[in-house]
């Protein structure tokens, strides 16, 4: 029998550390979505959270495509999954593709932080939804060309990222052994010893 | 006669919005760095926030290097600064470097969203230090040749950000009137119509 919804809430939880927001540890990424819908306040909620990311040249090169369920977008996102991807994430009521504009508006030069700042901006939109007890889920795994083609994103814009939102299911409803044993395991994180260094290689002494 | 250091912040403060944490809204990128130091614990706190980021495969790919100020690394990060970036951040009490692997640990294949996973823990950082009430400034404008050779920073690890972190001084301590105007105008950012689509160009309806 698979854990609940709620136990793996707690397994999901990093260990409070004093003075650290709580929402860093409280975040994680679900692969269960139930099906209850996100109120449009709480996704614009999510968005604005986002905007106010740090930039190169505060370019904010991030542009995000949303697809709520029953949408042609939605299906055109789900569409461009791939692998295990395609097994759960197409539950979510909410699919976000998320591209970065790989010039500079001010004089067309090349923006090698596109990558880094979507980065930065879609952490700011998976906490700030986290903090309004949705999850998210942050997915690789999808057809470039394909997502490309179907929602027509122009060339000049990279990929980016494919963004599943809701709100947390029960695990059993993955309905694949593989997928719950993931949905179920504590998360883990390298030490901050592998990480920060005083030197490179010289783990920063605390 | 330049703002005082408060009410700077009050400039840089975006409009709060209901049901958003308020750290998205208070972090802002200051360049006037107070003459005082950040205790350990603090700067343990930033990382930690850092370290809970998610990542492509769970992969953890960012790894950051700290000088703090009268450390050699403090000064071979400084040194790799250019541009505006030389008149003000070396005066930051703590510079990280932060580089991030190109490839997968578990198989050695590329690893595409290795500055993208970056992007994300270093916001996170940065909004934890903000937290704090410390502030951070993320920089693209360095040497990266001379910050690999001198930090030693080895093939197969990408740049990258240099961060500088710290507490916020009074801006007349810029002694510099575009860096001036810079420190005490509001933030900016796109509206939501202009990065947020239900499909490509056409703005998601709130």
């Amino acid at each position: 029998m698979a854990l609940s919804a709620g136990e793996v809430r707690k397994i999901k939880k990093a260990a409070v550390v004093d003075g650290v927001l709580p929402i860093f540890h409280e975040r994680w990424s679900a692969r269960a979505f139930a099906d209850r819908d996100v109120a449009q306040e709480d996704l614009k909620r999510a968005f604005e959270a986002a905007r106010w990311a740090a930039s190169s040249n505060n370019e904010q090169p991030w542009r995000f495509v949303v697809g709520r369920r029953g949408t042609a977008t939605h299906e055109k996102i789900r569409e461009s999954l791939t692998g295990f991807n395609q097994a759960w994430a197409g539950k979510a009521p909410v699919l976000i593709l998320g591209v970065a504009k790989t010039r500079f508006s001010h004089n067309d030069g090349p923006n090698g932080y596109a990558l880094y700042d979507l980065g930065a901006a879609s952490s700011y939109l998976t906490l700030q939804a986290a903090a309004l007890g949705m999850t998210t889920h942050q997915m690789a795994g999808f057809d470039r060309a394909k997502a490309r083609e179907r929602l027509g994103i122009p060339e000049g814009y990279e990929f980016g990222v494919v963004i599943a939102l809701g709100y947390q299911g029960e695990p059993e409803s993955l309905g694949n052994e593989e997928l719950i044993r993931r949905e179920t395991a504590p998360r883990q994180r390298r030490g901050l010893a592998e990480i920060v260094f005083a030197e490179w290689g010289k783990a920063m002494e605390w």
